[in-house]
């Protein structure tokens, strides 16, 4: 059997599945490896029979294993160790292709093919995003020298914003500066949009390129995005996914001088930094030490979510209510960006997903643009199995959808429409 | 006769106002010195009758001031000067009052009378905005120490927007560093939105508090404000003027990591720093190096707008199409901000009231909210002495609007209704 795995690494876990090489791309197997950053470790694992059945799963086991690396080795071994009808693959030699979820791929406008030159490349755009890529080159790098016979593909969650306009992906900054350190919007979650916009038009019933739809992507990262014609025209994240909404721990847009009231040395290095990572005090207080932990104590979206709802806690409420006004102005410039012509409002990521209440709540606030919202159904939606879910009023003109977004099949996709 | 004195002190120019003290604050007296940071200093100045009349006008006159204070002095002198029916106040005792134009007021709601306690507190502020404050700081000062007589108000650009809900003006980081550094979003041009709404309100025959509108100022430094019953809800500038829409040096929002990969050492203390004055380099280059300017090699918005309609000049039509991007995006997120209640949408400031090209490109992007623009009404708007004219299609429901805006007179009007 030849096999497609797709590697996403996060910069405390990575996250594996694994595909058969055929057109529908079945789930061999999915799995997590988390804690890569703190004392303990834990695996996470489910393995798939052909019919769809689970055929092996784990939950939470304590492993060992203190980096990327490591997590990548161990996962592979566990891979391999399978004996009788719990083993998937004959030999790891059957992994024809990995695929790498890599954050910013520079002005790539597709997904390259890994070779010594590319490793370099990509190496080099790390200086532009070492918060962002690092892990996943750490991941590439075990890959090859683990995996010999494998192809490894690198694939860019800024690529689906290559088709974004020179005057939006334009910073109003010296022209010379931006050409000469490659500084312009470039949009990240892309993977995700490609997956949403494909899907949405599938579900719609018509071709992707007649799609004009805002998306959001919701999760600890958060952006929108403005899809004309089934591609990106605009997207909230910019030169880094620091831009446009805040995050669990980021800040998202604010002043730009706003960092050097916070702290008076904010471009010396911080002690954040590593060998092969270089970050700034400021690029580390709003990537890491600001969003909504910073306002409520927590990363956890639900939990504020329930506290600001069934305890009407005043701070979690804070947090909630800046997300959802600041995703709801994101709703309505995009809806300009798209002349008023979208014809649904797509919320996915892990708290799109699962927010039921931050759906309402955004759905309120731009119910003036024609959104509606069933709450029924709405409530039902993070409990479906299907990848689209439509929330919207009975006979509602747009659609409010729930789209359940997969980065990594995203990318077995492309790998077998591309016969890689 | 009792006089009112308004003093607007910019980066390198101060504007004088001088108003009757009666009810319609008849203007006595308009002018300007500009250059002061340059090698030559004009004044400008027009003095009317009380039938509105010009008396006297002087256009452009070189004349030997180096900073502001000797500016306030040179005018001061000027005034004085004149005599027979040129002279206009039989003495400078008769400036009962002298209102100063200070952006940044903290959290202050209204102006204040500067008294010496005020003055620390302006002192203060100044640390928080210091590009902005300084030179108003130094007006005031030469003021009471030449003007003995005169009571001095300070009126602060962010009162009028001290209505914005605490969950827009908050920012997602730390609500500590937030708390004790006076860290918000503030929101600025309030004298020009305050005037903007009671004008809008005045021509559609509601009640201030009846006003659903979005106000764009649009000058050499450029905001937007949802305006929902008379009170600002949110405005496009934040802790300083520098977050927002770009302006004619000002970069606007941006990812808030570009800096640090545009200068490595970007939190230095700039050598535009001076001892009144502490201004890092990121600050300098952002507030000063940015904007329109950086990518066209001029601050005038008229030339370039020229230069992309008339010569089709690539460069000044990217300029171009970025700034009429950036501002279409406000109005749509303020559509959302107002649930859609808007009735009217204002071009106000330098550009606003004179680029005809630019709302034409605005309405443009934004008609799928219903706002449309007459042509014919359009290119002659700017030559129309009404303070509020009507730009909207025939019997258009939303209307489109250009205001001439006048910070000056607000701030006399301000005086006149609370009887100082």
């Amino acid at each position: 059997m030849s096999a497609i795995l797709c590697l996403n690494a996060g910069s405390s876990s990575v996250k594996f599945s694994l595909y058969r090489y055929s057109p529908e791309a079945p789930l061999l197997l999915a799995g997590s490896i988390s804690g890569l950053t703190t004392d303990h470790q834990y695996l996470t694992y489910a393995s798939y029979k052909s019919s769809g059945e689970v055929l092996e799963s784990i939950k939470n086991e304590e492993i060992d294993c203190p980096d990327h690396d490591s997590a990548f080795k161990v996962f592979m071994e566990h891979l391999d160790s399978k004996e009788g009808d719990k083993r998937i693959l004959d030999s790891l030699d059957d992994i024809y292709v990995a695929c790498h979820r890599i954050v910013h791929g520079g002005a790539n406008p597709r997904p390259l093919l890994i070779t010594e030159d590319v490793y370099h490349e990509l190496d080099v755009l790390s200086d532009l995003a070492p918060l962002h890529n690092q892990r996943a080159l750490d991941i590439v790098h075990s890959c090859i020298s683990r995996l010999k016979k494998t192809k490894n593909v690198a694939f860019f969650d800024s690529s689906f914003h290559m088709t974004i306009p020179r005057h939006v992906y334009t910073y109003p900054i010296d022209l010379d500066v931006q050409k000469r350190h490659q500084i312009r919007k470039y949009g990240f979650h892309g993977l995700s949009y490609a997956f949403i916009t494909h899907e949405t038009a599938d579900f719609l019933g018509i071709d992707d390129s007649d799609l004009n739809v805002i998306a959001l992507h919701l999760g600890s990262g958060a952006s929108a995005c403005a899809i004309l014609n089934g591609k990106s025209i605009n997207t909230s994240m910019g030169l880094t996914p620091l831009e446009g909404l805040p995050g669990a721990t980021r800040s998202g847009s604010l002043d730009p001088s706003l960092i050097f009231h916070y702290h008076s040395d904010s471009s010396r290095m911080s002690t954040a930094s590593s060998k092969d990572m270089h970050l700034t005090i400021a690029e580390d207080i709003l990537n890491k030490k600001s969003g909504w932990q910073s306002i409520t104590g927590t990363t956890d979206f639900g939990l504020i979510t329930k506290r600001a709802v069934e305890e009407n806690d005043e701070v979690a409420k804070l947090a909630f209510d800046m997300f959802a006004d600041r995703v709801s102005m994101y709703v309505g410039q995009y809806w300009v960006a798209l002349q008023g012509k979208a014809v649904a409002l797509v919320f996915a990521g892990g708290i799109g997903e699962k927010g039921k209440e931050l759906r309402t709540a955004v759905i309120g606030k731009v119910s003036c643009l024609g959104f509606t919202i069933d709450e029924e159904l709405n409530s039902v939606a993070s409990r479906s199995s299907d990848v689209v879910f439509d929330v919207s009023k009975k006979d509602a003109q747009l659609k409010t959808l729930v789209v359940q977004t997969d980065e990594q099949l995203q990318m077995a996709k492309e790998v077998i429409a591309a016969r890689l």
